[in-house]
């Protein structure tokens, strides 16, 4: 069996393979919230983006901040800086050979907390939900970064 | 042949390495893009950055936004957001075992729509120019992601 | 021997594993960092999270912008722009089976870089000394992609 076969075969891999997944395409998500927001909302970033928008009126109107659609970009900038630790750091975790259930934990406490901290974000709910939903996932990463550091470390 | 040396000859991981490595570099050339307008235009984002600019004047005078630099920042935030999910989703998507022709087609086509986003956003070009770039793109991540959970999904 | 535990005992991927713990785990403290500063100056991004400051009085004044807030957010966000290369690039480096000197030189170089970068950042230290710090960087990712695009390249 190839290397790349035996990844596919491997529970652990499969499991970590799943959970990114499911997180990236959260992720991406947000591209489609603040497409939708901006839209919906006529609040444009860029001139050429109102132009359908203003229908020959004044370009400009269209072109400003509006803070519906700052909190979708913040949710989407937290995810950005929380699960680009998870793919990197969860990929190393899974070849310094964790036991499949801790592995299982981990990602499905992380993706859990991801989904929990962008509802919590647009919803929005009240704190402390939404720190409590992001130090789950902060938790998750520093855990699978002290595996790594511990088992397979080489400075 | 150890499992490394077995990547480097798988040409499916190799066309995926190629065209990650071109991406990232086309991101990173964003970053010399921001600072040649920052410098050129004389906009600075730290009173530290603008002092050699300001030549013994007033420093506070080249610390201020500018939509051009807006403009190119906005650009690799959203190359960003697009090509993490690219980086992470290919490489699960290369260890389900894709054929070769179905992932140098995703592959070319992710690559292709970043470097034309890239040249709507920066030209700019008229909207629906950048729109479709950004979704030829975000589609590729879809199928991807799709590929993997529909192939190697574990919960 | 497996493929996942040849990973863990090829010495060139432990390096790189180690190094990219070490990265990631010194961009999440930035997270740490933003929540601090936010706290200590009240300074908030939604009102939500002003309500424990404010104490029954005006959340308004407490949700505002802040120039020690957005120094740590820019440190994060080029923090971001410069690990996610890293992290990608360097795993394909990994996989086109560098020797071991090289590769430590090149992720020793990145971490260093990229702690010099914060500290630069947030002290702030004059410059030329931050421009040094991301250059240094910069350049070993482009000295990984260049190795990647001449060795293991499929076009």
């Amino acid at each position: 069996m190839s290397a790349i076969e035996q990844f596919a075969d491997s529970e652990v891999f499969r499991a970590y393979a799943t959970y990114v997944a499911v997180v990236l395409l959260k992720m991406m998500l947000m591209s489609l919230c603040t497409a939708y927001y901006r839209i919906t909302l006529g609040v444009f970033a860029n001139p050429e983006d109102a132009l359908g928008h203003a229908k020959g009126g004044d370009v400009k109107k269209f072109v400003r901040r509006d803070e519906s659609v700052e909190r979708v970009r913040r949710c989407h900038l937290n995810d950005i800086e929380n699960i680009v630790p998870f793919v990197g750091l969860g990929l190393l975790y899974v070849l310094s050979n964790p036991e499949l259930s801790t592995a299982l934990l981990h990602f499905r406490i992380f993706a859990g907390s991801r989904i929990a901290h962008t509802i919590s974000y647009l919803a929005p709910l009240p704190q402390p939900g939404r720190a409590l939903s992001f130090f789950a996932g902060f938790f998750v990463n520093c855990s699978m970064g002290y595996a790594i550091l511990s088992s397979i470390s080489y400075f």
